[in-house]
């Protein structure tokens, strides 16, 4: 029932019924090489639809962060469903301001109800880019009223533009599907290409549908669909101040879907796949990434430990720079399973294979390793790694991107 | 009573009575630019020595760590005094390696106790290098008669270059202390420069007094010295297939240390000192390293804890590349911190210091921070960072490098 997400270039003209998006250069960001980018985004969500939103769990959270879950929260135990917006800056996180940064990503909601007419409560607000500088208010306030003119269902491009930081391609993807001959559509935004560690929606994410689904069945898709997709991905084990990943439901299709109705499937799965395109569209955009890797891990007795080795793997600095210089070097990667801490492990069942190319059995070397072949496989820019465990029965699977040294070069730089 | 560690260009005369090294380049290495390096060394520990020592915890463990552990265990069993040596490659890890490499190590073992006349229990066999080649027992073989007839108490700094891998530095240091009117010495060597995290002694490193220390006081005093120096450092937090450190008391000056005399003190903090000094060597030696940095942890409710944020700290690619960058990102620390998993964590009591200069406090940026002063201390080579939980009376300390292009380009490179 599900189709393959669109590219970007097929998506200049996507429309969610109940959603508009409006994008504006405010200046937030630095320009680069004298270009002013797009840094300034506003979502507004029809009355009548349901919202929920996951956040990073990141004990140092972001002024915006805290407002927004509050207001969220607020939202949903008053039952309100009256039109709904998010506020979204790029260029400065608003994280590690302090009582002045809560206050400041407060008045800039209010800054926006006052352009809008409507209630503060309505506006929620989200900031990504550089930690520890004052929210320039003046510039989000000299932009408030162009940015609620702007709103139009046509501006998805153009928001998934906005969001960007450090990214170099936007992330944007669109699903559809039929249900009782209506198509009900999805389309999402994503950001993110450092800083990124799953434990939570890992960067920021807005996805709306024009279906209608209550709040406790659309809080438990973004549930689901986040442990399939951005609770699986990382770039460097460093979990953000400010990820958070909202979902919406509009309910202009004029169908409403629940975990009762046999439609429900579909639009889970749509979800699903919908997010896991974001989500592996952020580790293909990772900084200074050359490889994109898919690591499957089998034979676990839990998921728990398919993730720890899976992980343990994934950010081992060893393993990503083996992977950088298209090194099979099956030997760092066992050495990294062997030390993800579980117990009762026999590394001599532990068996690697490289896309379907067994290269580690029996503590060693496999008897039909080719250097030849392996050497064939690395060389590629998606490359697949299997680790089977023969422990158990779970499997997990998990994205991550190498380390280069232009991953140094960015983060050495990203200040100044 | 203890005094500074010399420096190895102090050290090329320092003895410890009982123990002799011999070195010698046997071609395990790869040559250099057509420069043969020392790669094979022996340690000879006179009869009446006691012995102890501690192994990686990676289930992925090397060859020849099961076979040392294994020899060990049924020495301290079987209460043999017997003399008793050490032999060690560089150049090949003889990991992964699954049967054939326990046959190798353990024939090793025999060639040498042939050569030197005695029961191959009494050699226990030390690998590093690359993982996954089978060891060239040929070369060994070779080498075995010159190395017996090359040892000799004067061959320390040799013998620490012989075990050098990526090192750049040879990882030499020397204690002396007085009890009873007799010097009691302490000589150390260790090397590792990559691959390096704490849980267990995580490099090779040996460690000889001439005092007389019993079994059991010798096992504690090591547990102790790690837990003080070589489980208190990471470079990228991978830990390696190899690791081990030895320690071992001749009892050749004449003097019996024990727990309970008063001499005990002296001796733990000669040792401790010393392993410090080792480990310390090793970050300011690590792979590609351009800053030596100190993270003191105060304020923890737990050691645990403390060493959770300091770990979490240390090994974050974000915070290692603004070392690397100079930058005082403040940000990424605290970022880092709000990551570690503490619980029930009121991020605004965290205080982060530069050397003596607070960055950080109330979730932000202090008041009286100076971009200046934070700038003057980034530029140095050796930073001391203090991260003050503000919630218990817990402290701890360690140590680690940055993350610089170099780092990459060295394990990017390693195999070919």
């Amino acid at each position: 029932m599900s189709e393959r997400s669109k590219s970007l270039d097929q998506l200049g003209d996507v429309v969610v019924r109940g959603a508009k998006w409006s994008a504006l250069a405010a200046n937030i960001k630095k320009p680069k090489g004298g270009v002013i980018a797009l840094d300034l985004a506003l979502l507004a969500l029809d009355a009548g639809s349901t919202v929920t939103a996951v956040f990073t769990q990141n004990a140092f959270c972001a002024a915006p962060v805290t407002v927004a879950k509050d207001t969220l929260s607020r939202r949903k135990k008053n039952q309100r469903d009256d039109a709904f917006y998010c506020l979204i800056n790029a260029g400065n996180a608003n994280a590690g301001t302090g009582q002045l940064g809560l206050d400041l990503a407060q008045r800039s909601c209010q800054l926006l109800a006052d352009a809008l007419g409507c209630d503060a409560a309505q506006v929620i607000p989200f900031s990504t880019g550089v930690i520890g500088e004052p929210l320039p208010l003046a510039k989000i306030e000299a932009a408030a009223t162009s940015l609620v003119s702007g709103l139009d269902d046509r501006q998805w491009v153009a928001a998934s533009r906005a969001i960007m930081t450090t990214d170099t391609q936007p992330k944007l993807f669109c699903r559809e599907f039929i249900v009782d001959d209506v198509t009900i559509t999805l389309a999402g935004i994503a950001k993110g290409a450092g800083m990124i560690k799953p434990n939570m929606a890992t960067m920021l994410s807005y996805i709306v549908t024009d279906a209608k689904v209550a709040q406790a069945d659309l809080d438990e898709a973004l549930t689901l669909a986040v442990n399939r997709s951005f609770n699986r991905i990382t770039v460097d084990g460093d979990t953000s101040t400010n990820d958070a990943c909202l979902l919406a439901a509009t309910g202009r299709a004029g169908v409403t879907l629940s975990r009762e109705n046999s439609s429900w499937v579909a639009f889970q799965e749509a979800l699903n796949d919908l997010m896991i395109d974001l989500a592996t569209a952020i580790i293909r955009d990772a900084e200074g990434a050359s490889k994109f890797i898919t690591i499957n891990i089998n034979g676990g007795v839990s998921s728990e430990e398919c993730l720890s080795v899976g992980y343990t793997v994934a950010e081992s600095p060893l393993v990503k720079t083996a992977f950088f210089a298209s090194d099979a070097n099956w030997g760092r990667i066992l050495a990294a399973v062997g030390r993800a801490g579980i117990t009762d492990f026999d590394i001599d069942r532990v068996k690697i294979f490289l896309a379907d190319h067994c290269i580690c059995e029996n503590g060693g070397r496999a008897v039909g390793y080719s250097e030849e072949q392996a050497m064939h496989i690395m060389a590629q820019t998606d490359i697949s790694v299997t680790i089977d465990l023969g422990r158990g029965e779970c499997v997990e699977r998990i994205w991550t991107s190498d380390l280069s040294l232009d991953y140094v070069r960015i983060n050495a730089d990203y200040r100044t």
